[in-house]
């Protein structure tokens, strides 16, 4: 990384710029937000509230602590000192120009202004500007906080070193930046979904099919290849075994054939709106808006938890994504060698308002997903990364005992101390203090043991050098701390009724 | 379900022809194969092994026993007798009319005849017929054994009894059947298709973009989106809570400006195909078209089983079809009045994909939700409902003891034995013990203290009568049972580092 941008400015928070505050706050920026609408703010605690339900599901990897979203009333407040600047105010050509030009004139020359215009060329909006340069499209695709793809368009002032800072920034905040090779109008996704867009509407005007029928026509069968492979790869499978050739010989002539009404531009008129809007309607009336979001980002992330195990697509980006998270957490705590006299602190959080059980606390089960993630930012500690497990190795934890000690209701921070409690040269002990740091309060500890395995073999097999080693180096320290007096106990039996162990 | 086909005719074994037969093989249905040429025999029986490796991934439920696939040596053989032909050769007009006559020949008078032509109507294909009211189009998508969606568009002389007769057959075999309004060039999905592939070559043609980099501006971006919504109901959210008519008033006039060449067909000729093929090469030449269709099929199983979860589009589909296999294989099991001199069966469960860590298995914390959701169906039966938790008292968990023993991967399932080990007036102390079923395998066990409170006033106190003598009803048969051995342990101590316990 080039540059670290701990705060930035989102001019306009409809869906696009809220999508986009959403994304930057979960990552642990802190984001200024200018939109003179009195539905902004309210839209913008929804969609981080959507957002946040999403990422809570959608990786187990430690999220960065939020960053902090401030409201203010000028452009000139929002963006003065902020080296990254998102506009996406309305798809207005004028409109967009004259924000953009203001943004320009307050911001810092050094910092990157990106618009979300789904298709207005960066040329037309960085005419006026004084510092074009840095001036880019940085073309988004809502859900803005769950999507990967962006789409970067350079206009003809625009700097190639304006546009890979953007991409590197991007990238940090878990997206797919794609750089146009050549500044064109709608880009490449928009004149793809275009297109599509153009044929429905003629398939709906003459009465072939309704919304619904377009989207099932989409959602149960080329949808389907089109999120894990896109268009050509799939048409390549679809040649056999002579590939991309065959398949063009074969499918080549219907471009003269009457497969298209597209040589025509449908006159989108009140009738045709209407009913557009009335078979939407009974398409998904049934669901309010937030409804279909709900329901749209919990397929987005089965869909994307489904890739990454695959690591094709938008579920490599996220099992990528997922690195940075664990490499950045650890780095984030240690700006100096830690202090192995001291238990490691390795994990910090907040209690997801989804985590809630009937009684309003965080339930059983996430205080063991809390001390996994601890227990994983321990294990990544020591040396276990992704290279390391790419050679089939791996810690399994065989065995777990915890005892849950104070409930933590929704929102609420926690943090896990972690102390070794031995190792050999297959096997870790550890145990886990989880604490709540407002109160001091110990909600709970977890007393873990760890097995070093071929996962490949399946079967138990000595740790790396390096690891080993770095288990000795925690170990000069953590011998000499106090051993917890409920550690290497078991759970006490009851005498009313209970039986006394056979052995 | 109006009549069952138990034999069905393949004529033309290519890509689509092949899919075909291995779906309706899958599905318990006998084929004959007709195709005069070399290479079909293998390709049916590389793609049969391709499905039957996707349908072990698809669904746990039980599968029909595989139909047998004959190959034959003309139309006649192939459809006689043969209530159920689907026509798959070559996208050839004039070819496809003479294999069509000649099947409507041989074939019985009720039989239905579906060609999987891309976009030939039906029309022009049935004019030589002498029963052309059975014949129509059935469009199906590549693979065709797992993607659902079936275009079925009859022809000037198709009878709606056929279509309908066809769409229940496609059901049966786990499809989603489409029936077009209007008889159209191309039907619904291809002209969509049709105009991404010509907006795609003209920015192949003008070098905006290669065929690598259209994948990626659909597959990091809209593409998911696609694969469960679609078009319009995606559009529907965009225009945030006003919806459609917002969305329009927002896009719309995009129609006039310049975000298309699509007024325009460009010139497939020499030099394009070229470029196009060198693309792809580059793009998807490192791995071979099997391989290519190993990862498709691993994706497509991995997006529709998260879509199950959701019970949403294609997911939906699977689910349905799951039950429709389950019921027809009649398996019904019934839970007997439980017997307390055995363990406690409660809980079955299947493995959701989004359970599954890095190494494919579930992840260590669902271990603990699912002895939590047993821990909850054991307290539920013992009397802990609704109404005594609405009296502010419920049971906490205080400690838990989990041994990981083995792994187990997404789509399994899971049953949970649960042993009472004792109880007083305020404590139940149990052991869960967590079994995959198919192969008897201990995955784990829990061992669980919970406690029995006053949530109000936040302290443990007597749990209530009727529970208690139900504790005491399971207990006159658990006391019985072995204690494990393990149970009321703690974890060992490592020997080489690992101070002894101060206590």
């Amino acid at each position: 990384m080039s540059e670290e941008i701990k705060k930035a400015a989102i001019i306009g928070g409809g869906v696009i710029g809220g999508g986009w505050a959403a994304r930057l706050v979960l990552n642990g920026i802190d984001v200024n937000v200018f939109d003179p609408s009195e539905e902004a703010e309210q839209n913008l605690v929804e969609m981080l509230s959507n957002a946040q339900k999403a990422y809570s599901k959608l990786t187990m990897a430690p999220l960065l602590k939020p960053g902090k979203m401030q409201f203010v009333n000028t452009i000139e407040a929002a963006v003065q000192g902020i080296m990254f600047i998102q506009e996406s105010v309305p798809e207005n050509p004028d409109l967009k120009r004259n924000v953009l030009e203001e943004i320009d004139n307050y911001a810092s020359k050094q910092a990157l202004i990106c618009s979300s215009t789904s298709g207005i060329k960066p040329s037309q909006l960085q005419v006026g500007m004084k510092n074009p340069q840095r001036f880019m499209v940085g073309h988004p695709f809502n859900p803005v906080y769950l999507l990967p793809l962006v789409e970067i368009c350079g206009g003809e002032k625009t700097s190639m070193e304006s546009k890979q800072r953007a991409a590197e920034f991007y990238h940090e905040i878990g997206m797919k930046p794609l750089i146009l090779r050549k500044e064109i109008d709608a880009f490449i996704a928009d004149r793809l979904q275009e297109a599509v867009w153009r044929e429905g509407l003629w398939l709906i005007r003459d009465d072939v099919a309704t919304t619904e029928e377009l989207d099932d026509a989409i959602r149960f069968g080329f949808g389907l290849r089109w999120a894990q492979m896109g268009l050509f790869e799939t048409y390549r499978m679809a040649g056999g075994k002579a590939g991309m050739r065959h398949f063009i010989s074969q499918f080549g002539p219907t471009l003269s054939w009457p497969w298209t009404r597209l040589m025509d531009v449908p006159e989108l008129n009140q009738e045709l709106i209407d009913k557009i809007v009335e078979q939407s309607d009974k398409q998904s009336g049934k669901n309010s808006i937030r409804d279909l979001e709900r329901i749209r980002d919990e397929n987005l992330v089965a869909i994307m938890q489904g890739l990454k195990l695959q690591d094709w697509g938008a579920g490599a980006v996220l099992k990528d994504y997922e690195e940075h998270l664990y490499t950045k957490a650890h780095s984030g705590v240690f700006k100096s060698e830690p202090d192995f006299s001291e238990p490691l602190r390795l994990y910090e959080s907040v209690v997801p308002p989804d985590w809630l059980d009937y009684n309003g606390h965080m339930n059983e089960s996430r205080y063991l997903q809390v001390f996994g993630d601890a227990s994983d930012a321990m294990l990544h500690f020591i040396g276990m990364d992704e290279e390391y497990r790419s050679q089939d190795f791996s810690f399994y934890t065989v065995e777990t005992h915890i005892r849950h000690l104070n409930e933590v209701g929704g929102s609420e921070p926690l943090m896990v101390e972690t102390q070794l409690l031995g190792f050999d040269e297959k096997r870790i002990r550890i145990n886990h203090v989880m604490i709540h740091p407002p109160s001091g309060k110990m909600l709970a500890t977890g007393e873990h043991m760890f097995l070093h395995v071929n996962t490949e073999k399946g079967r138990a097999v000595q740790m790396g050098k390096a690891i080993y080693e770095k288990l000795e180096k925690i170990w000069k320290g953590h011998q000499n701390l106090t051993i917890p007096e409920y550690s290497g106990k078991g759970i006490m039996q009851l005498k009313t009724h209970g039986n006394e162990n056979a052995t």
